[in-house]
Protein backbone atom coordinates (compact mmCIF):
# COMPACT_ATOMS: atom_id res chain seq x y z
CA UNK A 1 0.00 0.00 0.00
CA UNK A 2 1.26 3.60 -0.68
CA UNK A 3 -0.05 6.72 0.40
CA UNK A 4 0.31 10.35 -0.66
CA UNK A 5 0.38 11.88 2.97
CA UNK A 6 -0.14 15.05 1.39
CA UNK A 7 -3.95 14.06 0.69
CA UNK A 8 -4.32 13.73 4.52
CA UNK A 9 -2.82 16.89 4.73
CA UNK A 10 -4.67 18.92 2.40
CA UNK A 11 -8.08 16.97 3.25
CA UNK A 12 -7.34 18.12 6.79
CA UNK A 13 -6.22 21.53 6.05
CA UNK A 14 -9.42 22.05 3.49
CA UNK A 15 -11.53 20.85 6.20
CA UNK A 16 -10.54 23.29 9.08
CA UNK A 17 -10.59 26.53 6.33
CA UNK A 18 -13.84 24.74 3.92
CA UNK A 19 -15.97 28.01 5.96
CA UNK A 20 -13.45 30.74 5.28
CA UNK A 21 -12.58 29.72 1.55
CA UNK A 22 -16.43 31.62 0.71
CA UNK A 23 -17.12 29.09 -1.80
CA UNK A 24 -19.92 29.70 -3.88
CA UNK A 25 -20.86 26.04 -4.51
CA UNK A 26 -19.37 23.93 -1.81
CA UNK A 27 -21.04 20.31 -3.47
CA UNK A 28 -18.82 16.94 -3.35
CA UNK A 29 -17.61 17.49 -6.72
CA UNK A 30 -16.68 20.76 -6.33
CA UNK A 31 -14.58 20.22 -2.85
CA UNK A 32 -12.79 17.24 -4.83
CA UNK A 33 -12.03 19.36 -7.91
CA UNK A 34 -10.46 21.65 -5.45
CA UNK A 35 -8.70 18.80 -4.05
CA UNK A 36 -7.47 16.95 -7.20
CA UNK A 37 -6.28 21.07 -8.45
CA UNK A 38 -4.26 21.37 -5.49
CA UNK A 39 -2.26 17.93 -4.51
CA UNK A 40 -1.46 18.11 -8.64
CA UNK A 41 0.34 21.79 -7.05
CA UNK A 42 2.28 20.17 -4.39
CA UNK A 43 5.03 17.93 -4.15
CA UNK A 44 3.92 14.68 -3.52
CA UNK A 45 4.90 12.53 -0.19
CA UNK A 46 4.36 8.94 -0.93
CA UNK A 47 4.66 6.59 2.27
CA UNK A 48 4.17 2.79 2.54
CA UNK A 49 2.15 2.89 5.75
CA UNK A 50 -0.34 5.05 7.83
CA UNK A 51 1.78 5.81 10.93
CA UNK A 52 4.50 7.25 8.24
CA UNK A 53 1.39 9.89 7.27
CA UNK A 54 0.90 11.00 10.49
CA UNK A 55 5.07 11.11 10.84
CA UNK A 56 4.61 13.12 7.81
CA UNK A 57 2.08 15.36 8.71
CA UNK A 58 3.65 16.19 11.99
CA UNK A 59 6.74 17.35 10.26
CA UNK A 60 4.03 20.21 8.87
CA UNK A 61 4.14 22.12 12.23
CA UNK A 62 6.19 24.71 10.90
CA UNK A 63 3.87 27.84 10.38
CA UNK A 64 5.75 28.72 6.95
CA UNK A 65 5.24 25.28 4.97
CA UNK A 66 1.72 25.13 6.12
CA UNK A 67 0.73 28.86 5.23
CA UNK A 68 2.71 28.09 1.76
CA UNK A 69 0.34 25.48 1.46
CA UNK A 70 -2.79 27.22 2.19
CA UNK A 71 -2.46 29.87 -0.08
CA UNK A 72 -2.61 26.97 -2.50
CA UNK A 73 -5.20 25.91 -1.42
CA UNK A 74 -7.18 29.21 -1.17
CA UNK A 75 -6.42 29.52 -5.16
CA UNK A 76 -7.18 26.32 -6.23
CA UNK A 77 -10.82 26.98 -4.29
CA UNK A 78 -11.03 30.46 -5.77
CA UNK A 79 -10.51 29.01 -9.14
CA UNK A 80 -13.22 26.08 -8.81
CA UNK A 81 -15.57 28.54 -7.48
CA UNK A 82 -15.24 30.68 -10.09
CA UNK A 83 -15.47 28.14 -12.97
CA UNK A 84 -17.56 25.76 -11.38
CA UNK A 85 -17.63 22.37 -13.03
CA UNK A 86 -20.35 20.74 -11.08
CA UNK A 87 -24.10 20.84 -12.16
CA UNK A 88 -25.37 23.01 -9.60
CA UNK A 89 -22.86 25.46 -10.14
CA UNK A 90 -23.45 25.52 -14.01
CA UNK A 91 -26.81 26.26 -13.25
CA UNK A 92 -26.34 29.49 -11.12
CA UNK A 93 -24.27 30.62 -14.08
CA UNK A 94 -26.67 30.12 -16.38
CA UNK A 95 -29.29 32.08 -13.67
CA UNK A 96 -27.24 34.44 -13.59
CA UNK A 97 -26.22 35.47 -17.04
CA UNK A 98 -30.11 35.27 -18.22
CA UNK A 99 -30.72 37.90 -15.31
CA UNK A 100 -28.24 40.47 -16.64
CA UNK B 1 -12.83 10.25 -4.15
CA UNK B 2 -9.23 11.90 -5.91
CA UNK B 3 -7.20 9.69 -7.43
CA UNK B 4 -3.38 9.83 -8.36
CA UNK B 5 -3.50 9.08 -12.13
CA UNK B 6 0.13 7.87 -12.10
CA UNK B 7 -0.60 5.49 -9.27
CA UNK B 8 -2.12 3.48 -11.64
CA UNK B 9 -0.03 4.01 -14.36
CA UNK B 10 3.41 3.36 -12.44
CA UNK B 11 2.09 0.24 -10.71
CA UNK B 12 1.44 -1.09 -14.38
CA UNK B 13 4.57 -0.21 -15.79
CA UNK B 14 6.27 -1.66 -12.07
CA UNK B 15 4.28 -5.37 -13.06
CA UNK B 16 5.56 -4.93 -17.14
CA UNK B 17 9.27 -4.05 -16.09
CA UNK B 18 9.72 -5.99 -12.47
CA UNK B 19 11.52 -9.13 -13.93
CA UNK B 20 13.81 -7.07 -15.96
CA UNK B 21 14.38 -4.40 -12.96
CA UNK B 22 16.77 -7.56 -11.85
CA UNK B 23 16.10 -6.47 -7.92
CA UNK B 24 17.95 -8.74 -5.41
CA UNK B 25 14.80 -8.84 -3.25
CA UNK B 26 11.50 -8.74 -4.28
CA UNK B 27 9.02 -8.96 -1.66
CA UNK B 28 5.99 -6.48 -0.75
CA UNK B 29 7.80 -4.31 1.25
CA UNK B 30 10.90 -3.38 -1.25
CA UNK B 31 8.50 -3.27 -4.53
CA UNK B 32 6.10 -0.83 -2.13
CA UNK B 33 9.37 1.25 -1.62
CA UNK B 34 9.85 1.58 -4.72
CA UNK B 35 6.86 2.81 -5.76
CA UNK B 36 6.86 5.78 -3.38
CA UNK B 37 10.15 6.83 -4.20
CA UNK B 38 8.86 6.66 -7.99
CA UNK B 39 5.72 8.49 -7.35
CA UNK B 40 7.67 11.01 -5.33
CA UNK B 41 9.49 11.51 -8.38
CA UNK B 42 7.09 12.33 -10.59
CA UNK B 43 4.64 14.72 -11.43
CA UNK B 44 1.33 13.61 -9.72
CA UNK B 45 -2.24 13.89 -12.39
CA UNK B 46 -4.99 13.76 -9.33
CA UNK B 47 -8.55 13.16 -11.24
CA UNK B 48 -11.79 12.83 -9.51
CA UNK B 49 -13.05 9.35 -11.04
CA UNK B 50 -11.55 6.07 -12.23
CA UNK B 51 -12.66 6.50 -16.16
CA UNK B 52 -10.90 9.93 -16.05
CA UNK B 53 -7.33 7.47 -14.76
CA UNK B 54 -7.82 5.74 -17.40
CA UNK B 55 -7.95 8.74 -19.69
CA UNK B 56 -4.91 10.37 -18.03
CA UNK B 57 -2.86 6.95 -18.98
CA UNK B 58 -4.33 6.55 -22.91
CA UNK B 59 -2.48 10.19 -22.73
CA UNK B 60 0.50 8.11 -21.67
CA UNK B 61 1.01 5.78 -25.50
CA UNK B 62 3.52 8.81 -26.19
CA UNK B 63 6.71 6.86 -26.18
CA UNK B 64 9.16 9.44 -25.15
CA UNK B 65 6.71 9.96 -21.66
CA UNK B 66 7.10 6.76 -20.68
CA UNK B 67 10.50 5.86 -21.39
CA UNK B 68 11.04 8.84 -18.51
CA UNK B 69 8.97 7.20 -16.04
CA UNK B 70 10.75 3.93 -16.77
CA UNK B 71 14.01 5.72 -16.44
CA UNK B 72 12.58 6.91 -12.62
CA UNK B 73 11.26 3.30 -11.86
CA UNK B 74 14.65 1.86 -12.95
CA UNK B 75 16.41 4.35 -10.99
CA UNK B 76 14.22 3.79 -7.87
CA UNK B 77 14.71 -0.12 -8.35
CA UNK B 78 17.99 0.06 -8.10
CA UNK B 79 18.41 2.22 -4.79
CA UNK B 80 16.47 0.31 -3.36
CA UNK B 81 17.95 -3.35 -4.79
CA UNK B 82 21.56 -1.89 -3.21
CA UNK B 83 20.02 -0.51 0.26
CA UNK B 84 17.05 -2.80 0.99
CA UNK B 85 15.29 -1.67 4.39
CA UNK B 86 12.99 -4.95 4.58
CA UNK B 87 13.83 -7.36 6.72
CA UNK B 88 14.81 -10.39 4.21
CA UNK B 89 16.81 -7.84 2.20
CA UNK B 90 18.90 -6.62 5.16
CA UNK B 91 19.28 -10.11 6.52
CA UNK B 92 21.31 -11.12 3.07
CA UNK B 93 23.19 -8.40 3.32
CA UNK B 94 24.83 -9.77 6.78
CA UNK B 95 25.05 -12.57 5.37
CA UNK B 96 26.74 -11.32 2.49
CA UNK B 97 29.06 -9.21 5.01
CA UNK B 98 30.04 -11.92 7.27
CA UNK B 99 31.29 -14.07 4.77
CA UNK B 100 33.84 -11.20 3.29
Amino acid sequence: MVINAMEKIMKDLFSEYEHKLQMKCTCESCKEDVLAMVLNKVQPKYVTNEEKVMYIKAGYVDKQEMTTLLVKLIECAKLVSDNPYCKTGKKAEVDQSSTV
